[in-house]
């Protein structure tokens, strides 16, 4: 449904980066949740650009939560997170109004819009509206946690560097949720980070794959067979801008294993079924099986470039050559990954009001 | 909406392996479509096992369109189409009933309906299901040829076997669609219909890749944030069974490209935008630029096998061992082929009507 | 959702007056319900109309039951009924083909589906489709049931004759189910019956109004803003042929009323919550208050007449007269309430299941 | 879809009576289409309460539009309408919070929402969260006037007092989007006034019959079987608080009427098909015909009167007598009135775009 996601627990984004504001409305949540205001401000900050390897861009992201919330409890009725556009300087962005951006959505715009999108800074399309996506799954996220389900998401590759594998996974997905450049190795996120360096340093930009875990899901949630888990996140993580890719469990590596190695083979342990391999990510025949929900996405290169590019004016429909100015990120990468836990939260907060009723996360 | 999909167009699925009648309802398609009742019948014969390498279970997937239909041409009502279940023998599957076959979703069925699904031949889980699937998208496959918009899948790799990348895209795909086992490069699918029975006389089974292009969609289709063409396609195919993974464009290869290779350079050719790569596979933003659309899925090896394997009863809870008999693929790749075709020609369907009203298709 | 309503539970609707068979799909039941074959079967007889009042067109209404069913329990996977159209004369209706029967969809059938419409019998929009809207409803009121929730309606005017107000509302609810024709006084029955013969020799037809209660619901179902079980009822009652309006409670009368004697005192009977009057029908800002909920609905005449009538050839653009031949009813108030029955009951498990997830009914 | 409604063009409610603000989000609205600030201000005048007859509350619906517009053109991206909440004085409803008042929602939210609603001032109940709705409508409302298409709502009936039938329909609803007090004939108007000057004076309250004509919508809008105009109409009506019944063309009257009298007969008015009469209202089978579209809905009597009733401590479970205190109206009838407008408004721009797509509007 356009800007709404969503069956029992459904989220609404609307925004364009250098307007007023841009917000979330999220609908279905049970009463009498709590909303921690510093575990979202704590989420907003891990999105947000840090001066080293970002845009200077400084959002305070001061989110305003105006209704259905009172007490820090949820009401049950929507809640609605208005976070305030500042330090806007459109003229940054004069150039591109015409001009479109290679791979960026401005001629997609144009075409679906027909000249009256708002093309400041991106407009509706920019990564700026995931902050609204990111305080919204900030509330299903922490809602989920209360419930001992719990969500990470570290940075696997980044520029040609590879992250370690999950190893104790719960401690692991704690560990995430604490860091800014979201990797289980410290020694491959320094990689990482100069690569980005590297690239920034040449004008250019890269891009990486972000994994994430979901532990604590109970048995049994997702629907056949159109609301499978993997329909659901996959249709959620599309929506994040960058996204290319996404695979469940042995994903893509699967193809070249024999039945006999990618089968799960199954078995008791303290009477929970449980498997011994989980190939196929937590999820079978779309229904979750209780192991763990693990997913890649792949993440392209931040589209803008500082490197003059072949691309077209689509009102004077005239080939032109773009230079970008103004504030970019060589990688948006490791800020995408506390979106991905953002956006799986609500997913899995739907997931499990659809199976169990509104009231069973409260 | 669990067994309905779509906004515009919306597909029902229903139906199990080894009841009376599987099927689907198709609501929102254009009155005045034609329906070649020989173009239905031939995608569901790329879909029906060959003798070869395929389960000997033969259906006849005689299939019937009980409404939405006057004189081959649709109504603007609700299509109905039924395929009757035939050549069943249930009983090769009553030890299955409570011992689960690992990665299939008997488990998760049981968590979820609590030991009422029916369990035979895997119930609604089971892959016959897509025949309905099929014929539904024959019939939105056939009104979007009418419309010169074409939709081609090929093997890319199956058995650590892979076909050549598309060369001329309309050829290709034309060419696509009158193969039983689609390849672009013939001896490539020798290779791989090899590999296929290598592991099948080791009681084994293998996995693959699909690689679908979608020509001659319209610019401007699609809608952020959530209903992107990505997030509406993916959605879908993970709803096929053994789809593992989903990617659009260049996909995971992009996580290693610098942004100035990553990112489609435009120009301008017979006045229409085009871009000189294609590495976001013919979408930015989520809506369509007017290239080729272009993605690819992680198809796994059958689950089941004919080597034992262990496993658990979900009824005694206690430990088992499997040991399968009857009929099954040592590959469904080749098969599922066929059903991603279908399943793209629904969503395509789906995207138009949404963006251009009811009528557009008629 | 055009022929699909309901949130957590579906119905699909699907089929013509005389094409192959008319059906229903229901998605989102609990597993392991009850499937009662009697009861729907006597539903469908309810419906059917009996020899001496309505058309002599005797449809056996057998319907076969495809998917979702095992061992007469639900599985939880979309059931789908199944409901052959028989003892089709398809010649009756051969000049109405172009010429508008008033007040019936065939002009605005042509508007919208520019003549690929089934034309025959009314085709989709024929009262015929009701059958399968009981059949999948009978599934529902009974479940509903079996958790004592009650439904029933009764003819509460017909022909100018008013039955007698609901006294015991259970006792009477279930004296109505078992009833052809459903009144709670048998003397009006027989005035009602007799107004409609008259009507009939006359080649007349009268209208009437439906009353229905339901009884058992718990508190709290329903949704602000536009969820509310008003809404949702509504919305499913209008989308029943020769429903012109509806109101709730009090309904139209609580215009007149002052806010003194329209409210609904409050107060406790063995420690539940009750209200002394209903004049609010059980639902306050939209959500059930645990009292009985009580609607009505305005059932407009047959438009089929056997006197002439002025209206249009819409092929021909050229005025006409019609003198409409063959089978039809001089009243089907009386049958259209077991269409309303079913209709609730399907509502009825949709906001339920919403409420409490999908397992509630089980 | 709870506090969302629509397919092609949808409405999301947000706020409470009390809280920071209220507001509406609006998705899927063509790009282009003009905003109106002074036609929005002017609609929420309408509802906002005169000194006179209505509650002294005085609101200045200073609205806010924080998204999807630029240069007061719609962007075709969600529209965020904001409206903060002033003149607040909550202690007026500290009774309230437990002690529930009849025939309002308090007691069945605390049903649904366990004690953490919002009570303050109705919360998410209040009538105040219409304004929104109205904000919203009015964008609809005016881009419908620039295709033709008008709507206009008088109050057709109020305390016992009736307005005369529409006369000349377009000048009639020309003439009543300029008035305060929406009636044909202002001697009527002023007898209704008088009436509820009447009530108030004795502490009690009043309803009324609110009447809405819909002219020159295109014929061919709507949808068989669930999404028929006249469902989607009620199912937005019924969202609107104090709505107890709505009928279309006839409505009740039409079941005393013989169908020879009821149906409607067609003929050629400058070739363009018209019916002598309108007793369906505009919608055959669901679907519009060309003819105004005419409803009526019955609007109960303010349920806040000053008058000691018995009612109910939700929490304490004892019984208890309600005096109110603060800020009330005597009767909603006459500023429902706009939001019935504004509600009507979003249902056709729905209708439409669902029918002839997104842009059909722009």
């Amino acid at each position: 449904m356009k800007n709404t996601i969503g069956n029992s627990v459904a989220v609404t984004l609307f925004g364009e980066s250098h307007g007023e504001a841009i917000g979330a409305v999220i609908d279905g949540l049970a009463p009498g949740l709590d909303i921690n205001r510093e575990y979202i401000a704590h989420m907003l900050t891990l999105r947000r650009p840090d001066g080293r390897i970002s845009t200077p861009r400084k959002e305070k992201d001061e989110f305003r939560i105006v209704s259905g919330v009172v007490n820090d409890k949820t009401t049950g009725t929507p809640i609605t997170i208005l976070i305030p556009n500042e330090n806007v300087q459109s003229g940054d962005y004069s150039q591109m109004k015409t001009v479109a951006r290679p791979s960026h959505a401005d001629y997609t715009a144009e075409c679906k819009y027909h000249g009256f999108q708002d093309s400041r800074g991106g407009g509706h399309f920019s990564g700026r509206i995931t902050a609204a996506l990111v305080a919204a799954g900030a509330i299903c996220k922490y809602a989920l946690e209360q419930k001992d389900i719990l969500i990470g998401t570290h940075v696997k590759r980044c520029g040609g560097v590879s992250d370690r594998d999950f190893d104790n996974l719960s401690e692991d997905v704690k560990d995430l949720n604490e860091k800014v450049f979201a990797v289980l190795d410290e020694e491959k996120g320094e990689a990482m980070r100069e690569a980005i360096l590297q690239a920034a340093s040449e004008g250019d930009s890269v891009g990486g794959v972000l994994e994430t875990v979901i532990l604590g899901m109970p048995e049994g949630v997702g629907e056949p067979w159109f609301d499978s888990v993997e329909s659901m996140l996959s249709h959620m993580m599309f929506s994040i801008p960058a996204v290319k890719g996404i695979e469940f469990g042995a994903g893509f590596d699967i193809v070249d294993m024999r039945g006999s190695m990618a089968n799960d083979p199954m078995r008791l342990e303290e009477n929970k079924v449980v498997t011994t391999t989980n190939n196929n990510g937590g999820i079978n025949g779309g229904i979750t099986n209780g192991m763990p929900i693990v997913f890649r996405t792949a993440i392209k290169p931040t589209p803008t470039i500082f490197k003059p590019q072949d691309t077209i004016d689509f009102r004077a429909m005239e080939e032109a050559v773009l230079s970008p100015k103004g504030r970019h990120d060589p990688a948006i990468v490791h800020r995408a990954r506390i979106v991905q836990d953002a956006a799986a939260a609500i997913v899995m907060c739907d997931a499990l009001a659809m199976r169990f009723g509104t009231d069973w996360l409260g």
